[in-house]
């Protein structure tokens, strides 16, 4: 068995697209079922199955492109809405598997430190020590006016803010000391009151005073998780985080960026170990590469490119429609403050089709088909390759496994993948641990 | 069978204690298991199998009486705390139950309508229709201090802020018509997006503005519920509540607040049938007299006095601790302003005993073992025949249930009083709906 080895989460969202706009539209699909927890439970009984670390559940509350009056093509398509709760559906999940990390994103912008604090603590016990957290900081103006906000307040760095909150929730999370419940039902002692601490944290835009209701979680705190690609971004995650989330093109920026996140983490004081930097692949398997091949035509032809172009739209907050469908996308001219992703968008600008840059309609037929995650299609041994040579390149530490069809994509991944990658030593053939932080660092 | 039967909810806190603060401490109890979903998916597992229209989890963010520097007795002795995240206990138990309603309070002044909508929608899905709100209006200093707020807003009246995040709720709970989905896979058509509607709700002090990304509810919203006995309580639950908590110790108050509520439903132009109103009865019952009586004194036995009395402060805002125990508590000079639950008070002050007020050390006790909620110790036919003369006497449309010990006395419950009732004609033998609505006005 070799001595490094892979890691994997499952990249889900809680409603018809994940990465993939006709994915729902598979026959033998659970398309039908976005709105049933037993299509999630599946999903993480299946992921489970493969030994998965973690899954995770994408979250942000609105709409894309919604707005009064126009006609809403993520609606009518079925692009990527998150329908249901992802804390919700994370407590089922957790019913029905016993060693699955189990995270989910929540917003600092949105929400105080004290619910974040509750929300994790208490999945961590009705887990059993397998909560995590994708810390995001929300920039959208229509997040905000969902949420009764004009706009986000500006004079705050968001990170700033991020970090306020973090340290807040980390507070909380120590209100109870580990070994401050007694549960002494002769005695009578619950617990011993000198092991619970008063909170007091008062930062420049987040203050907690009091503490947290819930004792300390099996982990202590959950998995912190995040995705930032910017400066700022990067130095944050370097800071807190324990899985971090990338989508990367190339192999030479996977390599660049793997090693700054690296030093970064060290740089912190921290084990770069504890840090897994694990970026996006969509993958098609099959046992032959006509048949995988076959599949993905399938699942590429049940696509919507008007909904691909539609998200193109959202993104760099253009009307885009006007122009030629052979204009080259990253030559458009577009205004920076607009884009509401950064990354996303220079991933769309980087993808390489013939050594050249996209199209627009190009780009939107690969927004329809992936969300801008690479993504590999062939035999088990092609696919196992691929992410071997990445691996053993020190671009990953593992990676965020999307599929184009739910749950068959998962299952052939599972089935088919996770063997051979077993049998070249390098994933495991049984789970580390029994929290998610254990198998992370398994 | 008679016409109109009786509604029964289960009342649930997440923690050691639900109004008996000895209960934890039963050797055959779940007390040491409050942290584990599997303790609250038995209770719903029990209370389904009672035919109960639902069960609710009591919601608070701090602990009583915490402060720094000072020994905290609500943990020492496990006092009622909400430890886990009502929402996601909800989940799981939806998940082992088919026909129980599962409610859960959240707040008002602490949670954005968009936060709400979207939480009760998504447990709605999940359960298949049967999801509720307990709606409150929080007013506590420390549980704002958790939010890292100084105090609440006193400029804004707290339920004409509720009145505005209902009624946000609902126009974000109508943002899918009920047939927007179509989920057709030949076509593509995943929803009409006519069938969306933009939601622009501008309040004093509410506002949300967008739309939610969950389709309708299966109910359309959930069950309203509410707790309030305040004039502006009164008519916040006559415009909205379809469940109505109350604590009243005798049977007159008791008709004059089912009356009066009633008349404000009617005059809200609802059918009164449409609000069922529900006072709080803690029950022990056993085949003998002797042995029930048995039972409450055991219980008694384990309940901590100190605790009681430490509840008494935090509720009157004064430390009572130097007066002596035989001083009537009615008599105490307490500031109106610092009293944290009206209610709760006037509660204490109306109990007689031996025809006379209770002296500070008997409220003690009562707080201690009931959470001042009416306690009944009998035989089955003794409880019937107590439930059946305040049902009877238009005070109620049924009981919120509570127990002195868990799981036992639940199960008690069902097994020996819901016979009797059903025998009497009171009781429903079968669900009467698919859906927690169904079921209360069925």
């Amino acid at each position: 068995m070799a001595e490094r080895q892979m890691h994997f989460v499952t990249l889900i969202c809680a409603g018809p697209t994940n990465h993939h706009n006709g994915g729902w539209r598979h026959p033998e699909g659970d398309g039908h079922l976005v709105l049933d927890p037993a299509r999630y439970e599946e999903i993480a009984r299946i992921s489970e199955a493969g030994l998965f670390d973690g899954l995770f559940l994408v979250d942000y509350q609105f709409i894309q492109g919604q707005s009064e009056g126009k006609p809403n093509l993520v609606a009518r398509y079925g692009g990527q809405m998150v329908m249901l709760d992802p804390l919700q559906l994370l407590a089922a999940m957790a019913r029905v598997t016993s060693h699955i990390g189990l995270a989910a994103t929540l917003s600092t912008s949105f929400y105080h430190a004290y619910h974040i604090a509750r929300a994790f603590a208490s999945l961590d016990h009705i887990s059993h020590g397998r909560a995590g957290w994708n810390i995001v900081t929300s920039g959208n103006p229509a997040e905000a006016a969902n949420f009764g906000l004009d706009a986000l307040d500006q004079r705050i760095n968001r990170y700033d803010h991020a970090d306020e909150v973090v340290e807040a929730c980390m507070a909380l999370w120590n209100t109870w000391e580990a070994d401050a419940l007694k549960l002494d039902k002769e005695s009578g002692i619950f617990a011993d009151p000198d092991k619970l601490r008063f909170v007091r944290y008062e930062g420049e835009s987040v203050r907690a005073t009091g503490g947290l209701t819930t004792p300390q979680p099996p982990q202590g705190h959950p998995v912190l998780m995040q995705a930032g690609s910017s400066e700022r971004g990067r130095e944050f995650a370097a800071r807190w985080s324990e899985v971090i989330f990338t989508v990367q093109q190339d192999l030479a920026p996977m390599q660049e960026f793997y090693a700054d996140m690296k030093r970064r983490v060290t740089g912190h004081g921290r084990e770069p170990g504890h840090c897994a930097v694990l970026p996006a692949l969509d993958v098609i398997v099959a046992e032959t590469e006509e048949e995988a091949q076959q599949q993905a035509n399938y699942v590429d032809s049940l696509a919507s490119v008007d909904l691909g172009m539609q998200t193109l739209c959202d993104l760099t907050g253009e009307d885009l429609r006007a122009l030629p469908a052979d204009t080259i996308f990253a030559d458009i001219a577009v205004e920076p403050e607009r884009i509401v992703s950064v990354g996303l968008y220079e991933n769309v600008c980087k993808v390489r089709k013939d050594g050249r840059a996209l199209t627009l309609e190009e780009a939107a037929r690969l927004y329809a088909t992936t969300w801008m995650a690479p993504r590999v299609v062939g035999t088990p041994s092609q696919i196992a390759d691929h992410m071997q040579e990445i691996f053993e390149a020190d671009a990953c530490d593992g990676f965020v496994i999307g599929t184009s069809s739910s749950p068959m994509g998962l299952r052939n991944f599972v089935e088919l993948v996770v063997p051979e990658l077993q049998e070249r030593g390098l994933y495991r053939r049984e789970y580390a641990g029994a929290t998610f932080r254990e198998n992370l660092r398994g």
